[in-house]
């Protein structure tokens, strides 16, 4: 019996999450994720403030790349990320319990265009983040 | 007596070093620090791969964006990232040694913009990145 | 009496739109203006066409860009584009009815991020635009 | 007897300007293309104003457009923008000499990375522009 889209999308990120030994030394979490879309949450420890002392762009640069790439690898045909940007628009202190959240804006051809943005739990806008993916041939699971 | 702009710009980096916890934890290492610009360095290890077993482009991304850091903040003129974007061109294995340089290339007002080329230690290009500033009030050292 | 948000909004427009000679020289039509959203109209001559013998990505940019100018105009703060994106989906031939919409993704301080689509009159997607505003002091109508 | 990479070059830039109608219905000159490099003008007439009384950044990016489409076809292989970027540093009066050049910063695979700089006579920058080019299979001359 073929499988739903949602089971794929959640077969593609099982795959994916249990290799994926980066972001989980990063400290991030994979939320849920369905055909198109996925979140990530992340809860900004003081060993992830830079010379600033608020968090590094970089772990907010990652959630929100990890997103996108859960998202673009979503409909179970492999891809990657060829171009991404983000707009840091808040500072974040330690303690502060964040969500990336990726959904698809565009496809056309073998490109993705996915749009990110992560919100700290009062609901405040923290970064945008746009992505550009582009398959790469291959399938994570067996659609027969 | 003032201080030339050379050891300006490594006491800035000294001081953002000392308090930046995040970039010690993602493995990343300071390299040299001049005026306008910076190096940073990176040995990619087996837990900063992906879920596509390459290295995660958050990591490639810190790097990139902690160089950025270094060089806006190098004139002591505390400067913040208002918007970044990265190019992926190469994938990384683990056992790669990777390195950052940031150099500025406009500021007008209070804003800088800074192109960041990550190589590994073939010279190879890894990523492009380039990285608008703002400059936020207040100073690093005193210059009196 | 004091003006709706609507009122105030094309209010804006019909001012800037007076002045605007390049796009109109560039054969942009002004749609739509609400508060933080415009519309901007573009049929394609043969006098758009670059050396591929496609619309010139310039003018698909010169009506995002307005599109989004006049958005980020539209509360009556007067702002300017600092940065902007775009991403090529489609090409246009020569007799395409373009329209761009642009909306407000994000408002921090003086800072706006606005995203732009153009579509052709099937719908078909034909770029994706983001522009990166900042307000410059000064209104455009006195509010009183 | 095989061209050289310049007379390449230049025999690209002039099959695409003699059919790039839309450069020259916008004023755009183009100056001197080399493998890899190419230059466009534009002197800002007072129909070039937008509604801030200042040259339209449609038509700034359009120069810088032209002058990464001229460079990143220069090599003989028919290219075309993917993704393109530009940060506006410095307002535009009428009367202005501008220059748009263009250069290459990576290239891998089929994709190209060009950075534009718009200055205007005194030199002063006006615009950074970086764009993305991918090839679409295609010579411009036989090269044979």
């Amino acid at each position: 019996m073929s499988k739903t889209e949602l089971e794929l999308a959640q077969a593609c990120a099982r795959l994916m999450w249990a290799n994926d030994r980066a972001s989980k030394e990063m400290g991030l979490e994979l939320g849920e994720v369905t055909p198109g879309e996925a979140c990530v949450h992340l809860t900004v420890g003081p060993d992830m403030l830079n010379g600033h002392g608020v968090c590094h762009g970089g772990l907010i640069f990652a959630m929100a790349d990890t997103a996108f790439a859960f998202a673009c690898n979503s409909l179970n045909r492999q891809a990657t990320a060829m171009h991404c940007s983000i707009s840091f628009i808040e500072k974040v202190s330690a303690g502060a319990r964040l969500t990336a959240h990726a959904s698809g804006r565009a496809r056309y051809g073998r490109n993705g265009i996915f749009d990110v943005t992560v919100t700290d739990d009062q609901g405040a806008k923290i970064a945008e983040f746009r992505g550009y993916s582009r398959t790469i041939g291959g399938e994570w699971v067996s659609e027969s």
